[in-house]
Order: C-alpha cells, then structure tokens, then sequence
C-alpha cells in the first residue's frame, strides 16, 4: 500500500506492543484493535511496560538527538597523521572497524589487514612474524568508534596513517578516517601483498601532503553540501560515491594544481582520486561520525548512534546508553559477487561504514540510488520501498539530505531502536563484501538488514536504566 | 493508467486516425471501435490516407532511422577554430540557432549576439556600428544547422570563436559546437557588453589551447558514456550537466595540469568549468547533434532529425525530407523567473539544445532530472509522466541511455512527426529562458511544449512526396 492511499483511508489499525498507541488512535477518531502480540525480537513485556511509562521523556530525549543530527554542518578541515591528531592514537595500537573484538575472534578479512598494518609500520618484516605480534598481546586492539574514528571493512588504522580531520562546526566535535585506496586488493579488505604496502605509502608519502596543502589553500571543504547534491546525482553515498567523488575532486583540483610539488604529482594524485570512485566513501562515513557524535549520551533517548561491523559482531551503540556496545552475530550480505566468488566465500558483514546508514544516508537512502538495488536483481520500485520502510523506524526526516525520486522528502533520519523491536522492521543496510580468508580482498557489493539482536539487547538495557532510576528515586 | 496496469488488460481501444491500427489491434484479438476524429492538427484525411497506405515503408525507413541513431558513436576528438573546420565557415558568416531567419526578424537576444559576435570578430567597434553592418546585407546569417553545428541559445557563432569536433565514430560525420560561457551575462543569452567580450577572448586565448592541448594528449573522450552515466546521476543533459560537467572535467583534468603552460593557467581553466555546470551542455548538444546527423536522409523516414528554435521561428527538419526546413512561431516557455523579471520579460524559445530532445534526452528524459520539474512547480511523478508521455511519439528505446527511476527503461529515441500530428502528443522541452530584448542576457529557466505547426507541414510534405512519386509511377 503507498503511503499516499494510506493517507486517504480511514485509519482501521490492529496495534501491537505498546497499547498507548492504541489508545492515541481512538482518540484521533481512527479503530485500533489491540492484539496479544510476541514483538519480533524476544523482548518481555515488562520491558515495553517500562518504556512505555517513559514514552514522553524518551520521545522528548529522541527529539534532542534529531535536532542535533539535524543542526550538524561537518567539514572537512585539515588532514593529519593518526598519531598526531586521533585521541589516544599510540604506536602499538591498531583501531578497528565495529565493536572491540580480540585477535582470537577476528575475521579473516581483520586479520589480513592487521597483518597488513603491522608490515606497513614496519613493527613486522613478513606476514608470519605479524600474526605472531598480532596475537602476542603487545598490540593493543581498540575500536575506531571509541577514537572518533570510523574505517571501511576492516577499518584497521594505524599510528602512521593519514586521516582526514572532519569537524563539526555547529557543535566543535571531530572525527576521523583514513584516505579510501580504491578496489581490489587493498588492506580494507584484508588484502596484505606488497602491491598493498606500497600503495599505502604513496598514499602516505604524496596523495596526503598534495592534499594536505591543497586544503591549507582552498580552505575546509562542506561535506554536508556535497552530500546533499551527490544524493540528487544518483549516490546514497556508501555503496555509491561516484557523484561525491566528482564534486569533492572538482571542488579541490584547482588548489591541487596550484600547490603540488610538481605538475606529475598533481596529475598522479588527480588520477588516482579519478579512478575511484568510492574516494568520497570515507568522506561520506568522517562526516555521518562526526554528525553522530554530536547525538552522543543524551539521556533517555533510544536513537542509535553508531552501527557498526567487526566481521564477526555487528554492535551498535544508542545514544542514552553512553558507550556502552550491544552486539549479535554480524550476517552475510545478498550480493553480486565477482566472477569466480559466491556466497560461501563472503565474510559476514563487516565495517563502520553503517555510521552512513546511521546518518539517514546508504540503505536508508537508497531510493535515490536504484542502481544499488538493481545489481542484486530489485527495480527502482524496491529501492523506492526499501526507504520507505526505513521511516518506519526513525524519528524525523533530514532537512538536508533529499531524494529526488520521492518528490524531495527527507532521507529517514534518527534511528529508534524501540520503533525496530516493536515493529520488527530492521535497518537496510547496503555494503561491500570481503572474501572471509585473508589476503585476498573484496568479492562483491550486496545488501542486507541489520540483526535484530543488539536492538533488543540496547533497549533492554534503556529500559533497566529506567527500573534502576525507579528503584533509586524510590529508596 | 500505469503502464504496466495497461499491458495486464485485454485491450479496448478507440481507433483514431489511420484506420488500420484497429484492425491490427482486432487481428491481435482485441476490441477496437474507430471513430471520426479530426486529428489535433490541421492535417487533411488525405494526408493520413496517404501515409496509411505507405505505413510498412514508413515504419522501415523509421527503424533504420532508429538503429542509426542508437549505432552512433560520438567522441569528442578535437578542437579548432570555426574557420578552420566548420564547413562553409567564412569571415562575413555569422551561424544562429533555428531555422533560417533574416536581421529583421530577428528577435532581441539574437540581435544581441550578433552585434556581441561582430565586436568580438573586430567587424564593428560599437553596438551601433555593429547594428548598421548587421542590417547592411553584407553580413551571412545562416542556420548552424545547416555547418554540421549546433548553437545553444541564440547560438551565434563567428568564424574565430574555436569549437568542440566531435565525430561519430561509428559512421564518420562531424558536428561541432561553441564552448559554453557559464551564465548571467554571455553572448548565447543577447549579452554584449565588454565583459562578455573580454570573456569570449579568453575562451579563445586561453581556455580553447589549453583544453586542445589537454585532448591532444588524454585522447578522444566518449561523450556517449559520459551521457549515458550523467543519467544516473541525475543530469537529463539539456538543463541539467553538472554530472556531465563533472565527469567530463574529471575525464581531462589530470591532462590539463599535465600540459597547461603554467599550474597558474591550468587551475584558472579548472576553476572556470567548476564554476559552470553547464559546460558539459555544448558536448551534449555537440553529441546530439553528430548522433543525428547520421539519421538524415533516410528517404520515406517520419523521425525528426533537427528541432531548433532563432527565438522567432520554431523550426523541424525530417530524416525523409532532406535539408527543408518546417517552421512556427516560437512559444514562450513557463518558468522560474530569475528575481525581477516575469514572464513579460521572456523572449520566445530560443537555440539549438532541442537538439538534445531530438536525441532523447533533455525533456525527454526528464524522469531522470525531476530537480527541473520541480522548479516550475512539478513533481517527481509529474517529471516521470512527461517522459513517460514522450514514449507515444517515439519510434524506440534508447539501448545506452536509461532512466534509473523507471527501472532503467531506455529513454524515448526516434521522434516521429506522423505520431505526434496522430496522437497530439507534443515533444517536451526543457529550456533557459533568455530577455526579450538584447543586451540582459538571461531571465530563467523552463519548459514548454513544441508547437504543432513545423510537425503538421511536415508530415503534409512527407506525404506530398508520396503523391508525387505515385505520379510519377503512373507517368
């Protein structure tokens, strides 16, 4: 049923989970019929019963963070070695994608880029005497999601990296992430060779101080600018970059050309940024952080904050739940695998680059990127559905970021994880995806929905923060 | 009706027109009733039975039509000045947009570029001189289309203005058009004051060699693909190329800093397409037109080859009635008027960039570029409707050019007069909207229909030669 015919009729509903809802209904003049009802996820019905004594504070607390989501104008600002710029960065610590995770547990894909990291830091000279460093306890292994920072796939960043500075100027909060390195086999997705390092170190050693001095003359660039122009151009801005990619690259050429040490380096560095289309990417996934983590610790409310993939864990994090994770087993995407790749050799999802869907953008923008959808076998009019669900689990709609396709509504923006656990609806999520031994790198591009589990487990936990209050308010 | 709606019922059909569709339609085993009806244009029975009884040979001479339009290839292989290439370029020629015209009837953005174009050729020294060398006689105002070349806007072109080469590959011929000047006060929109002409010099001086020298060494680019992706990027390539504008820039700007004499000039030349997302609209149009150029003169063919408007005239040319052209008056487009001018202000329609309706895109893709629907007040679905609408008067589908948004349905190709004088469909344009007096330069942006009247007299012609050939076989 389209939403405009929904809007036509007289509302009949048959409400489930949270009776109020019933009630507001009858009182708007519709039907509502409530039913026992199992929510999807295995949740007791206490816990509704808490949440929905809290409707009010929680809807107050929810609207906070959209307003903030909303409010967020993140730049791109400066550039700088992981060391020098990423809180708590340290020589022997290696950051990752998703929730923390021990060597022990990490996907093959991890692994392969640790092992990766280590020989580009030159802390091991072959791939076997990085394994045994990697599980010797010296490296230490943090999430990005706890540095401000976010990485693609594997998301191991290291001290000697480059990162790209993203500030949020409406609330002064920063966030990371790493140059992207283009397809094929690259450390993101657990690809170690030499071809890989070297790579690495001309991003180290010439595409970052182009860059760097470029930015220092053209000044900070507006992603949320870019990102909302690249949404008319056909991008959601995760899986597809190829408009944001154009915009950034025409917005900073000129000051390339002007400042390179040569014009052979400016014209390597425009080319290696011309032939990838997924450069903007990690642009795109700095500046949903730094939106996010202005959304951070407000009290009450159940709007997520990060989602986010190790391999093995798929966490999540809600922003009246501080820092504390949530975690389920991290699924395996539908996909269009290369030739010669199936399903049996995809690693389950794995990546912080959810912080996009997170940011009402990737799966929850789909519609305006029918293409996506259509290398798995949908048409627009899926892609178009696709979104449209997700408004069924999100607070608001973006002020921003619009897409065309639906006359210019609002991308659905604040995921509520209480709206996931009782509707069922889970977030749509589009991605790439690694092949699950190391070394060997990216097998395909796919979609997926998000598991139900850390939802469940997030609210739960909301709702025990309320009977704690209770018990204390009462004592 | 959904079209999908309309192929999952039996057909019941009203005939209207040429008689034997019902029957057609009967044979397939559907209902049809034919019906006195007077078609939209003023067209005599005679001319319909004409064409009915020629519809076989008509119908073949349109799918080869088609198949040579879907067949071209056109690159982008050069630059030269107009004199250099353009055949029958010569100093005392000035080229326009539309079908031919006079200095006296001439509209006012015309006469503005014609005596901008006589200033920048050195030919007069002040708008008055110039006036008087205009009305003089001594001055050749001809088509563009009639060099092998298209002209945006008033689309006047002198022999030292340098132009885009573009070849279509795949059967040899040339088309060539002016570099575009970005927006506010330029030549093509009846501007003429020193900065138009200070800029049209450095265009010669400065961006013209810089880019050739550019394409010299990056090689030929394929305006095809960079068409067919800016589609998917929200771009219908007609009122909107800031995709193809990107993709083009991003395509060159490596060969650029490589070659420019200075970083100084090569970051003034990125600078200046960033600055103007309509630069890709002269490739577009250069593309068009060398893509339709090889449908020409297909003897018995209804397809349109050339819609073009001088801002008086609204002239067509058909594949099967060789270089004659068939003209009306020029409409007044609705539009979003730029502040302070209203529809008062605005000249009738005006340029060569039908041209890229004519090769189905502009309003003919407009599903693709709803962001152009919508500034005169349209949705999405109102800009999916006009494309879909398009389909009743094409011959085919595009094989290369798709729409995202209807499931990557190739765009309307191959526009057939007899089609539009049968159903009163008329071809729809997306357009800028310049002042009707010379010297201001642009008002807005919009979009009209075609007039009926050039399909009509054509379609009469393409029959007359009919008649005239049955003569001549009873003879």
């Amino acid at each position: 049923m389209s939403v405009s015919n929904l809007f036509n009729q007289k509302l009949k509903v048959v409400n489930i989970g949270i009776g109020s809802f019933a009630e507001n209904i009858r009182r708007a003049g519709g039907t509502a019929v409530s039913v026992e009802w199992q929510p999807p996820a295995n949740i007791s019905p206490n816990i509704f019963r808490t949440l929905n004594a809290k409707k009010e504070t929680i809807s107050k607390a929810n609207s906070e963070a959209l307003q903030r989501i909303l409010n967020s104008k993140p730049y791109l600002t400066n550039m700088a070695r992981a060391i020098d710029v990423v809180p708590g960065m340290r020589k022997n610590l290696l950051m990752h994608a998703g929730p923390p995770i021990t060597w022990e547990r990490m996907c093959g894909p991890m692994r392969g880029a640790v092992i990766g990291a280590l020989l580009y830091e030159g802390l091991a000279q072959t791939p076997e005497e990085a394994e045994t460093l990697a599980a010797s306890g010296s490296i230490d292994f943090e999430p990005c999601h706890e540095h401000s920072s976010v990485g693609p796939m594997a998301g191991v960043t290291s001290a000697s990296m480059p990162v790209f500075v993203v500030k949020n100027e409406t609330f002064g909060n920063v966030a990371f992430c790493t140059q992207n390195e283009g397809l094929g086999k690259v450390l993101r997705y657990g690809a170690f060779s030499p071809e890989v390092i070297e790579r690495l170190r001309w991003m180290e050693n010439i595409l970052y101080p182009t860059l760097k001095k470029a930015l220092d003359v053209c000044g900070k660039i507006d992603l949320k600018n870019i990102i909302a122009q690249a949404l008319h151009m056909g991008d959601e801005l995760h899986n597809r970059n190829r408009a944001g990619t154009s915009l950034f690259y025409r917005s900073i050429a000129p000051a390339i050309v002007e400042t390179a040490n040569s014009p052979k380096i400016a014209a390597d560095v425009l080319r290696f940024i011309n032939g990838n289309d997924h450069f903007f990417l990690n642009l795109s996934m700095a500046a949903s952080k730094a939106t996010l983590d202005a959304a951070r610790s407000i009290e009450n409310s159940s709007v997520a904050v990060v989602m986010a993939r190790n391999g093995t864990d798929f966490g999540i994090q809600l922003s009246g739940t501080g820092n504390e994770w949530f975690t389920g087993p991290a699924l395996v995407p539908d996909a269009l695998f290369f030739a010669g790749f199936t399903k049996e050799d995809a690693n389950p999802d794995i990546g912080d680059s959810a912080i996009t869907e997170t940011n009402a953008l990737g799966g929850f923008a789909i519609a305006a990127s029918p293409a996506i959808v259509q290398f798995v076998g949908g048409s627009a009019s899926d892609a178009r559905q696709y979104t449209l669900d997700m408004y069924e689990i999100t607070v608001g709609e973006n002020t921003s970021y619009q897409i065309p396709s639906l006359d210019f509504r609002g991308t659905p923006t604040g995921i509520d994880a209480i709206l996931i656990v009782e509707t069922g609806t889970l977030p749509f999520i589009d991605t790439g995806v690694a092949h699950k031994n190391p070394g060997v790198g990216q097998v395909g591009a796919g979609v997926l929905k998000a598991p139900m589990e850390p939802f469940a487990k997030a609210v739960a936990a909301l709702a025990a923060r309320f009977e704690h209050k209770h018990i204390r308010t009462e004592e």
